[in-house]
């Protein structure tokens, strides 16, 4: 019972989880629904919560899309989440993420993890400027 | 002895710090130098170090300056680091941010933070389309 | 050597782990031993030791033992550690937790560690009726 | 412009942001708003969208609503954010949290940070019974 | 109530926290205790498990005193806890750690935090060699 | 594509990235090259950079080989890494960490990030001794 849960595909899925479905493939021009959508459906009130929150902060906004794949990649690289690095950077990817930018994201990634200890264990003190 | 270290001024630096110094404005086209490196130059090899890291990693490449600065902010606003949040963020207003991109920014930092634990905590196996 | 350590079975084990395994299933009401204490056995010193904190800390007290094992687990959830999810919430289902339940301590998991980053970040001021 | 955002009291608040915190005092009962939602009310997307979450994910449903504030509080804890500390602590105090109560919680949140890292550590096995 | 507790003095203890406190000093040949077992006073039982587990780990063993404390101050520093930075550097100090030392520890900590990163976002394998 | 790189090996190396691993095995007295560093070949800056890093910040310091093996595996193991626990476990092995030392290594680990979690929560004052 506390094993991973089986991805539920659409043609076992209810109405209601084909509902959510329908809208994510609508919504990316997509004809498949990746694995944490179908894990999600276990529990339909999860999958059409988080399904919103996901629409509408990655949705159009101020961001461009490629740059708001790249901060999710890069949190979810930070946080060590493998599925989460691997759907999102094949998100950037699709949206136009080269090779060469991949490398510098994962250096920026690397670089702030150092730095912020640094900075935490010094207790550096804010500058005026940043007030 | 343990207590936060005290930022080192441009007039009481040694030579080799001075140097650090003056590179960071140089590259930066700043006239002053913020206390990160003003506590790290107790250290001068870390000064250095850190500085040849974040030079050639914020440096010019394949990502644009602000994405650059954008990937760092949210890095640091996830793990928590105040400093580092205040700095970084100052530093991609400098490049453009708008205030609603930090919006959105940190909207993502903690959509990420929630759907990694769901995906670790659920064990989601990675899609054949990722790999 | 650097391999995960393999359990070890009771059959193998000495005298003085053999102890502490009788008295984990004496207090459990079990009559097996889960694999965290089978490696622990390599180091009897810390075996005893994190032992005497389990029983100490899960042991009868001022909350009851299902809100306890929900506790530990929304902690190793909110960590990433697999087997600590496994376990405790296998423990906690033996407790009485619904998969209903489960889904809901997810959801808490997954938005606190969303909002944790937003406080964080927008360094919100602690009220005055929360002092 | 980096530095923490002011609260936006009330008085100060748009329409569309006193229509959340109207909310939130029906909801809650409460004839305040705590700071939390004062600092968002900076991005109105962003506190309608929060609120909405927790609103669901802390409404009635299978675990009574003291275990939610506990779990939120300990997952709060776990991640050294103070004022969701505080403000969660607060509400499981509202809701009949004792002091003894919430000794237990910090003791499973430390002891389950120890564990969870001898686990990752030692790489244990799942045992076949949890699976 | 969720303001952070007021430190137990020795003139205020009552007998059973006195005897802890007397061992504290009486095990580190000093004429004070520190606040974090002040502040854990507040809750005897945590008191007397907490001293007796920091007693059998810090005590004599494999590592000799100093390295321990090293230890102890660089996990602090990785997680950003600023009184237990304080506490076990001021104690690795009185054990000899000497101001370059001290930045070693932080580069260390630094540097393991950014290849953490690297490794696991690039997922990189196991070498036989190492298991 | 998002899938783990594969490591380079020396035999498909261009020059400047056997230039690196001629290095590496030459700093260390060794005769082959670890996986870290054969996925980082896919981007030789980051091979470069980071080599440099690592050789100067475990190179001949103010802290011994040893001791600076056993502090990068305590972060690393703090942070649930699972490569790098292998990789520099494996390191302080060679020179001279014991069973027991490694299990001593991790009590201390498991015990710090439970006390750390607690220091945090309680908000516990620093001391004036410690400032």
């Amino acid at each position: 019972m506390s094993a991973p849960r089986e991805p539920i595909e659409y043609a076992q899925a209810s109405p209601e989880v084909r509902a959510v479905y329908d809208d994510i493939m609508a919504t990316r021009g997509a004809d498949w629904v990746n694995n944490f959508w179908k894990v999600l459906a276990h529990d339909p009130p999860t999958l059409r919560r988080i399904w919103a929150n996901i629409k509408a902060v990655m949705g159009p906004g101020a961001l461009d899309p490629l740059t708001k794949e790249l901060l999710y990649t890069a949190v979810s690289a930070s946080n060590g989440c493998h599925y989460c690095i691997a759907s999102h950077s094949a998100a950037a990817r699709a949206k136009g993420m080269s090779e060469a930018q991949y490398w510098e994201l994962l250096a920026i990634v690397g670089l702030a993890n150092e730095t912020n200890r640094l900075v935490t264990a010094l207790g550096v003190p804010v500058d005026e400027r940043f007030q």
